[in-house]
């Protein structure tokens, strides 16, 4: 019998709940075991993990602030990290869990591709990652899968490939509230282009993907073009948690674009607003030959943030030590149904 | 600088020829190296390759048909083999290839998923590969892609995946003209039946593809059921090479499927026939959350199979030892554009 593949949950926000809630369903097949459970919010540190996930079942498993004493007593094969998109700000989460010779599968944007943003603290990461004998990989559905890795894969059956042009039109309206709120549904138009300048608006994780795919395809960008303009309602879309009047903000629309010799090769527009026709995932390789690939009303992003995280977990385990990205790891694929 | 990989040609048919033209086209930027070529055609042996491959350029590479030699003196790091369908008629000629020390990436459709119908050839290969430090891959575009490897890439966003459907139309009329014969346009019925009786037509690959998916999926499938039925023309259809009647067969519609508990799980269905009209490839994942991908038009064969073939050298290359399936291998992408 295999042994199953001992988990930490580290992090219990609106993803990490869904994490740790999919990795007990998975631990029915034997596959993955949940051991511990971090967070720093008071109100959830000493509870049971049962009540945290709000699951009325006792998981034996009581919610701690102290990440190295879970470590040490808990002694996890991997950490499920869902705490922050910013990689200097969990920077020291990663390296006590690398310290502990614990593989990280995380949800941080940044760390999906963080050599643009962070070179420094990449290079540290994948000694320390290799001095420890870890892998450590950043990923999910956007960035992750459906704006990055998918497209990489379109591109497998081309012989040359000469643009690229990836779209993800999101209705806001379906996903959670914190979502609708970060895409400013529901703001004036002057109210958005305030947020804006503040930097830390948008959707993050645009410009990785985007550094991602190129370097997959071996392309060296002159330049990085990015946009962030807001979508308008062109008359009142209600959702269960606001109404958006007529003009205000419905959400966001964010592009990044990268090219050489002045020509676009490698574009990425991504729409998410509540009210939103027609969403979708789309990848067109101008290649040969070319590829039209759609995935209609989109890869909900909600559940697949979830899923790309679980998944990536044997992925992970079985790579070589090193700070990862998607493209460093086999195939990826629904794990244990 | 990098060293570019050495490249022998297995093979020189129409696949073959169109690989090795990839690799000199991929020369030009010093990825790849064309180093040797290989067929038994007596009207190809002791010809520059230039000419078999008529590019009006002398490659002062002199096509042979002894495999052995040209291994020892061209000393290549990889072989594109594309000398037959069948796993047992190219069985020596792989194994002349790993003791020679030489990674390979073959075409050959039994190659993709050979457990099932090849057993002991399979752990043989594995067993004889691992002994002589070389990886041994069969890819293409189908099987190798459409229908399988981008189905479990699908499911890599799902929790859970309860049952899988997976379709491709391809419309004949626009490939080569050895396509159209081998499914049978222009046939009667009865011609086709004839024809089917002795086992060796319509597509090869879709039962490897179905079980592929099942193990990647980690699913055991009690039955396969397979179908082949002719697709009759409902009117006249002109191709470039042959004209097919009202009632004459177009091509072939094949399928397969297999499940657990009377339960269908995975299915495939392709249609491969001369004026079928919205050609296209799709995975429908019924799952958390469900996900419905198109690609539009198709993945043209004829070059993506090239394409695939030579894209999964430096995947091929850079695997641990033994014998491979696409699952086993890191994400797909255009090698070097």
């Amino acid at each position: 019998m295999k042994k199953p593949l001992h988990v930490v949950q580290f992090g219990l926000g609106p993803i990490g709940i869904e994490t740790a809630k999919t990795v007990l369903e998975k631990s029915k097949h034997g596959d993955l075991k949940l051991v511990g459970a971090i967070d720093v919010d008071p109100a959830k540190v000493g509870k049971d993990l049962g009540e945290v996930l709000r699951i009325n079942e006792r998981l034996g498993i009581v919610v701690s602030d102290k990440a190295e004493e879970v470590f040490r007593t808990a002694k996890p094969d991997v950490v499920l990290h869902t705490t922050s998109s910013f990689l200097d700000r969990i920077y020291p989460q990663l390296e006590m869990c690398i310290k502990s010779g614990v593989h990280i599968v995380s949800s941080a944007e940044e760390l999906f591709f963080p050599y643009d943003r962070h070179p420094k603290l990449s290079k540290d990461l994948d000694e320390l990652a290799k001095k420890h004998n870890v892998a450590v990989l950043g990923t999910g559905v956007n960035p992750g899968f459906v704006m990055d890795t998918l497209a990489l894969v379109a591109t497998g059956v081309c012989t040359r490939v000469r643009a690229i042009r990836i779209e993800r039109v999101v209705d806001a309206s379906k996903r959670r509230f914190p979502l609708q709120r970060k895409i400013g549904a529901g703001l004036t138009v002057q109210e958005f282009e305030e947020k804006k300048k503040t930097g830390t608006f948008g959707h993050i994780g645009l410009r990785e993907s985007l550094l991602f795919v190129a370097e997959g395809l071996n392309w060296k960008l002159e330049k990085v073009d990015e946009t962030l303009q807001p979508m308008v309602a062109p008359s009142e879309v209600k959702t269960p948690y606001l109404t958006v009047q007529k003009g205000q903000v419905a959400g966001i629309h964010h592009s990044v674009s990268g090219g050489t010799n002045g020509t676009t090769k490698l574009s990425l527009d991504l729409k998410m607003y509540v009210g939103a026709g027609e969403p979708h995932d789309a990848v067109f390789v101008d290649g040969d030959p070319p590829i039209e690939l759609i995935i209609r009303n989109g890869v909900f992003g909600d559940s697949a943030t979830v899923a790309a995280l679980v998944n990536a977990i044997p992925l992970t385990v079985s790579a070589t030590p090193g700070l990862k990205t998607m493209k460093d790891l086999v195939v990826p694929r629904v794990f244990s149904t």
